[in-house]
């Protein structure tokens, strides 16, 4: 199958990765310039599972595709969410009316950036809890376990979605097709939207956060503010799970000992968040639907200073 | 008159040494071993108004007045919030049932402590604009200039609070009796509930956080919860005044370079802070009148959490 990566960060090198090496015909596309040069340069480097490996696999700017690359059968969309309308931008030329696009970003609301490119039957929704690392530019760190999942949301008919949770399975992704995609991306984004402007702003990995008093409630009132819009949608949450499912989080013997992807973005990095597509979403959805959601306004209000003050890019 | 100062900390070492300049007989009252220890051994020392100097005011611990002092006809309160029971408990023996007591802590609700250890006809409350910073054990630096206003707020005759207006004027201290403190009192609190906090949250000068695009929602949400709450005790603020007050601060050449007082409290010190009587409170009073106060919530719970995971003391 011939499938493009559009956002070649941490993620998108480790599915494009282990595409490559089950045969596709895979193609890589980041903006970021370092990174894709040294692709070009001396290819894809991997620490797999303790083993150091080097794939070729072909690297583009998303300006460089027109002309080089022909139409493809499979995009997987692994932007950071505010570059993805950008992306899709760029992109253009090598979508076909039979492209099939599989968004796996974090976040919510996407979906409605990806139908302004791709018409409903070619839109795959996924969430994968596949996790990887980048160690350099041109470099990855690829360990440990994952699966994914994916859906079309949009048709009725689910072959086109079948047929790339078969690829993505061939190539070790563990991948299956879901009845209620929606329903994972939402509980996901409940863990994302309770630990990272929380961690972020509070400048504590996961664990400290889970130990202290006040935790229990901050995470608690997040998740109903979810719910309540989720449920507008048509996605009844439930909420006792999810919650016990967050605080499972905050063994610091494991996940707990991390900080937020937030916080190595804007603490350790400088950089811009993507809090206006987890909290900030569940606002805007939450004012469209008159459902009140002061926990997830203020939070994403306080992340917002936290860039501003830092003066983050 | 005989003036005591529960709460000799900086305020109170300024309220303490310029009603002793007066000519009253006042004594300090503090639990902070070093402080004490040292005005004790070589009176308080002050830098005031840019002049050195040295006063041999009495100071004391709580826990040894008794006998060593008679009753006092002003207890001016000076602690910190959560140390104000305590401090009442502890110079029972120096009230008399002609004794004043006025309250001049920052925050909210402190009246319903003392009214548990004075009858209300001696209480005044007060709300007062200087500044002063500690320096050292038994060192303060008293600069620039300020003004006091208290009011008897339980009983309709205001004799007692004119006589101690009179006495704070003759020392210098601008006293004025107030005809609706508690006015004072809450828009004090505004200022100090919008921006204490926030600024200790986001680790961040009045200025850099004043200058986010995210502070004007934050500002006015705050100060909306604070007044809907206060409109339930019967005090209306001007609520695009208080705003314009609060931003009035922001400009980086004046009030806004500086931390506010919890910020030095939690992130310079690693103390506990006051946030349990400024939006703490305005979540208690809105729980009790069914108003409600999610951001006054959060940011008392993001405090607590940041208190944890500092370890404060």
């Amino acid at each position: 199958m011939k499938i493009a990566i559009a956002g070649a960060g941490a993620m998108g090198s480790r599915f494009g990765l282990m595409l490559h090496k089950a045969g596709n015909e895979v193609i890589l596309i980041d903006k970021w310039t370092e990174h894709v040069n040294k692709i070009k340069e001396v290819g894809l480097k991997a620490n797999f599972n303790g083993e150091d490996i080097v794939e070729q696999i072909p690297a583009f700017f998303p300006n460089e595709l027109e002309g080089k690359v022909g139409s493809i059968d499979t995009v997987i969309l692994f932007t950071k969410a505010m570059q993805l309308d950008d992306m899709l931008q760029s992109i253009k030329s090598i979508l076909s009316k039979d492209t099939k696009v599989l968004c796996l970003l974090n976040g919510l609301g996407h979906e409605d950036t990806v139908k302004m490119y791709v018409s409903e039957e070619n839109i795959l929704l996924g969430n994968t809890m596949w996790t990887a690392g980048l160690t350099g530019p041109g470099e990855v760190k690829l360990f440990g376990n994952g699966e994914v999942e994916l859906q079309n949301v949009y048709s009725s008919g689910k072959e086109s979605g079948l047929e790339v949770v078969k690829v993505l399975s061939e190539a070790g992704l563990n991948a299956k097709y879901s009845e209620n995609v929606k329903y994972s991306i939402w509980r996901k984004a409940c863990v994302n939207g309770t630990l990272n402007g929380t961690c972020t702003i509070l400048d504590s990995n996961i664990a400290s956060f889970g130990a202290s008093k006040a935790a229990d409630e901050i995470v608690r009132t997040i998740i109903n503010e979810f719910a309540d819009v989720a449920e507008k949608e048509g996605i009844i949450l439930d909420r006792e799970e999810i919650v016990s499912h967050v605080k499972s989080t905050f063994d610091p013997n494991g996940v707990g000992k991390h900080y937020p992807s937030m916080h190595q973005d804007l603490i350790k990095n400088n950089r811009l968040t993507e809090i206006d597509y987890i909290n900030g979403a569940v606002c805007r959805k939450g004012a469209k639907y008159n459902v009140s959601t002061p926990y997830c306004q203020f939070l994403t209000l306080l992340v917002h200073a936290k860039e501003e003050i830092l003066t983050a890019k």
